[in-house]
């Protein structure tokens, strides 16, 4: 599933140096008291959980998240920002109002700034200047999609990044996006390391796909389910509206099949799911396009999900270029599979009826859910809680359900994919029955 | 707005001969007893209600619908179908339900079935015989999209289709669909007629689009209404997340504009509502893209709603060719306005970001919303008392609120279409400013 | 169905007097010319739209709301304000957001206030000065239930009021209520013809109930229909997951059954509604109770929907009394009911399990559905071109899918009820088959 | 936070026999072969997963659940049944209809039994037989709330059940419920051991407060949690719309404050969270009045979440009585705080306005959310791989995202509780702030 494994020693986060102020939440340090407790630095959390255990990652421990003790930042006299990235995902006011309320309400800061538009608003040409994040401003956010901030792709100089760091006094960066954000935040750490400047930069990870390393859930992932299910609902229904109906419904999943796969079982009603991970053949009696006949001869309608990273092989515009943000331009599956499913059918006088879905753009503008809010909440607390102890180069994770610090630099180029024999996968088997057509 | 206005004469309705049947309905004929009244067939609604009077109008009176006291088929004797034609509107299920309903529990018919999709089930060539409904099977249906029966497009041979009636003892049936299908329900009604058989043909009006003439409302559009709002706020927070973002909506409405105005208002959020009753022009200083450049350079994002039938004579496959169901085939004005932006604004090196939505299979599977399950259940409650009395080729119409029972030859090629002076227009105009950039 | 009937001369809209400038509004006065017309003063709708027609309501006509073309107050110096009074209706906040736009971007006024709390916020003892409006403040809140200037019941001292706005130099009040607002409305308006000032009183109905007469629907009874179907959905889950499930739904409805009544033919789902103007019998053959009995009996379980203004006449502490708006206290015939049917069944030793739903708050509370944002879209902007006209006492209603200009006089103690042989109860006596069990 | 921790031996998941038959599921044993694994029954996870080590769990691991390779029961003459039992919970029908097409379409068993209405339906005095599924049965009710099936409360003498099983020749019985329920499992299960006969007694746990052991996520708690948010953010409406309001909302939560806790965090809008865990004092300068009052004075409206369960010690009618399934009686804490808060007030001559909200069957009644879907799903196939494994007297958990086969005594009486060290807990304190007034 993984590149590489990681090793304990990539694990170690980085740090700013001693921590000289006192933190002013109201925990303890001492268990069983009734009241919460700091967590100390050396807690762990397991990679590996089963038994037998996997030998080349039987050792591995992540920091445990959470806040410190002990601060790196005086409070009264630290000044943070945050900055969202990339494509929207359902929870991105969620994790600014939060930051915010915890950085300035219980942590007392002195000031928060929005960076407008992405790593485009850290530097002289940004279109907007940074904003000053008030009570007023964010209180109801968390409950509208998108980012008050907005975003945009692309990089931004580290050089020109970390100038407008110390220009505008920003003691902590949080960065909100996914993995080309991530990249973007550790090569601004390492110029702010490099120039030995006591300013900590957190990741905070961004991936509606779910495919960041060490973040078994990102937030907007359930949001994007809950939304894909509806969807394939409406499709479903359209699909057994009419005679040979099938309905057709691109999701997101540049890489990794999570959001399909999720979304085929909660919904329970799609026939076939392609996926990145498993390679997609069209022609030939095992092929998607013979399968789909002979459903379509048994049952008269069908629905089909289909990761927009599933089958680029097949696509005459297969290319490796990227975008802006570093990410692969994918071809069309989606309207290239309209298109070869009803030529295949023509061919056969047999007349189908396709119904063509494709609600990205729906689906990541969606507020958050009752849930990702949840997991915002606590990803964004477990940010700042790193940050004010100068924690640096650190992106906040969770794994088996514990938040966890990790070196930003551990997970990059790391994308978590699904393999074919994982039980997500093989439930997806089993509910859809695509593999005995 | 209208083709030619409607005279007394084309407004008498159908009626297959004398009522000998009372009617099982415990309604009364006497007002004010606290006991609902049958309603008289003499009793009439006026068409034009507004004073100084429209001359052309003045006296144009439309037949109330509603339970009649005496019933042309005897109930333990009567057999009924129905059949849903043409894509699919939310609120099917409830019109076939309540139909099923009102005819066994509250008539008491002898039996009801449903024909299979569409026009091609009233013959021998049918994929699916009809299938006769009961209570358990449409129990919970008016809570789902679609229809359980199935819909397709185009016509059935007259003959073919009275041969299917007689052949399966059906007295009446029920056509539930817009203007293509009521044009077969008039053709069957005349087949019938020539023939001299007692059966009654009722057309429920179906039409998404709102465009039936003399259906001030026809079941689906609320709903409609309601899911483009939702879309039109997700392509706002798309809009709004990025710089110069612009959410360019496509929404339902080949000949007139009710979806996209009344979701305009509904959303307050859109900038330029685009509709087929009204010119597009691109170019020039008065042209969509100059104003849509001046909004941008004021306000940075950008909503366009664009109805389907908007701007069909500025696309190169502009048409006059029809599809199954006698609809003009559409060129996409969606796409073509995506690549007419996006090529204006790169042409002037000023970068935009198009979020392109086209829900129109989504909006078209949802399931009714309360106010468009409320329409259904008396439209369809209408039909059947048409129908047990014996009127045919008769469609339910509502009008200024009163159901009303209307020839279905007087609302062919009547579409409804909304006048630029229509008070849903300029409110519009008032709600977008569109007219101001 | 009325107390009275209205005469013509009561429906004689107020006038504040000559109209000195013309309407900066970019309408037209000739017809056909693809610009909107603005309304004249003449321009009526018919009361009774029915024939054989009603012959105490023959020759009644309403004004027609609208755009006129000359206007009382000049735009650049005038001063407008508007509160909101009495519980939560959805829609509110889109009223208020209307109401500022049409008077600041299209007719260019001066300023306009918002006032805090209710009528309470027109007087010196105020928890809360007004505040100005401003776009930012108003621009997202139609997405929001409730109301940004809050609300509260009772009255203010109508001198106090007018000193108020004097002080204030406030120009048009915009009055958004039920019968008790409108009532304080129009003595506000008395005060203020009493000392000839220049000042207009609009009126905007504002009952969930839908009872306000000349107001066919008003706003928030659509959203609230809508929440109430899913409420009976979940009581129809309930009932039918217990033995002999009962599933007892108290809905709002203090003197109309409206919403009752539409939740359940929207719902399809209930089998036994309770209205305020249907006598209510529990003993007895004929009473709920045996009827619920034998229901029982049959099918297992059962769905009641009651208005909380039903069956008053049963409870211990029926009385007069009367609220700070002047509404009178209700006893909760929700509880009553609960309490009635377990005991009855307790005593025959027939377990049953009655789950209890009271969500009125919840209902109340929520944000305006699409048709709901419709009707308050146009509502607001016909209540401020009739006060830019200087029409003053003036309700804004709408009749046959018309808006139309109301004297508020003439609609105070005249709430709307629906008739036992209204449509509408024949309807839910077929959906429900009540009478039969 | 148990009363007891596991041990090792406790741990030990019981087993009908030997297992003869090979599954017919299309799984491999070959690590990395593109194929899904079947779990050996040797393979566990972890019970605690931080380091440094808890001593008293460190050694603790679980069965992993999942597919074996070989079955104790021969799927064609095998027959299954399954019972839902207690309160309502999102997702019972998810759970129905994935056993059922697991078993039949998957492992194809010949029969499978829905048992009506809880373990009453286990026995001669059911007031129904067991049905038949089908697959047009089940088709769709995953979409809808309740079971299908029916429940009820309260046990079933296991002599009965086991004839009952016996007479029916049902060799594995799905038994979903909480705590009660799997008390009921197990003495059936023990029943069946003591008469040495093949039958598999399977437990699911549901539970919406999310309090069984062993389970850190219980299917029906993450919808509770969404449904929960929604009536928070409406009583915040409410809250705000009037002076002084106070929305007090009480939700499910009988011992645990799971519900409360995540509903509060993923609202955002909640200002005290009272939670069983967690004692409530009224009085005093640091009671809930008090610290309500100083709230007030700062910010003139308040939202109380309140779970079911808290504070019971303040009620007069706090009692240990028991229900029909062996849960204590609660005192309505809700309507008490109401009570209590409108009084102190009221004493105060302090005018507030108390909105109370009381959803509990509303949110029981709720369809599954995605993500509920999702777990539902999972667990109910791997109860059906434990099933036919001829695990028995065996319950399905999930812990830190692995599902393991945990045996039922030992989740018995261990009820989850929220400490109020959790990092949930500190979370809510932080978010509310509550102590700080």
């Amino acid at each position: 599933m993984l590149a590489r494994m990681p090793n304990q020693r990539d694990l170690e986060v980085g740090s700013l140096g001693e921590r000289r102020y006192p933190s002013p939440l109201p925990m303890s340090t001492v268990p069983n008291d009734g009241v919460g407790d700091f967590v100390p630095d050396e807690s762990r959390v397991r990679y590996d959980i089963r038994l037998p255990r996997d030998e080349a990652n039987k050792d591995i421990l992540l920091e445990r998240a959470g806040a410190r003790q002990r601060l790196f930042f005086d409070p009264p006299n630290t000044r943070a920002a945050i900055v969202t990235c990339g494509g929207l995902s359902p929870g991105l006011n969620n994790v600014i109002r939060t930051c915010f309320f915890e950085l300035t309400v219980n942590y007392g800061i002195r000031e928060m700034l929005g960076i407008p538009f992405g790593y485009q608003g850290l530097g002289p040409d940004s279109i907007a200047p940074p904003i000053r994040l008030t009570s007023e401003l964010v209180e109801g956010i968390h409950h509208e999609g998108g980012t008050i901030l907005g975003t945009s792709r692309g990089p931004q100089d580290p050089k020109v990044a970390v100038n407008f760091l110390v220009d505008k006094k920003i003691d902590i960066l949080f960065c909100v996006g996914g993995d080309g954000t991530q990249r973007g935040a550790h090569s601004i750490a390492t110029e702010v390391a490099n120039r030995k400047l006591p300013i900590a930069i957190v990741g905070i990870p961004k991936t509606i796909d779910n495919d960041v390393h060490f973040c078994s859930h990102s937030f907007g992932f359930a949001t994007a389910v809950a939304e894909a299910q509806i969807v394939i609902e409406r499709a479903h229904t359209e699909a057994t509206g009419v005679p040979n109906g099938v309905g057709l419904v691109k999701l997101m999943g540049r890489e990794a099949g999570y959001i399909a796969a999720a979304a085929t079982i909660a919904s329970g009603d799609v026939n076939f799911t392609l996926i990145p991970e498993v390679p997609l053949t069209l022609a030939g009696s095992d092929g998607l396009l013979s399968k789909l006949q002979r459903r379509l001869d048994a049952r008269h309608h069908a629905v089909i999900v289909v990761a927009e990273g599933a089958g680029q092989k097949l696509l005459a515009d297969h290319t490796e270029a990227v975008d802006a943000s570093g990410n692969r331009i994918l071809g069309d599956i989606g309207t290239f599979l309209k298109k070869q499913i009803t030529e295949h059918f023509t061919k056969l006088a047999c007349p189908i009826n396709v119904r063509y879905f494709d609600p990205s753009y729906f689906i990541r503008s969606c507020p958050a859910s009752a849930i990702d809010s949840l997991l915002c909440e606590r990803m964004a607390r477990n940010a700042v809680h790193a940050g004010m102890a100068g924690k640096t180069d650190v992106l906040i994770g969770v794994w088996h359900g514990e938040y966890v610090n990790v070196p930003i630099p551990a997970t990059l180029g790391m994308k978590k994919r699904m393999s074919p024999e994982d039980e997500m996968w093989t439930t997806v088997l089993a509910i859809t029955g695509q593999n005995k057509w």
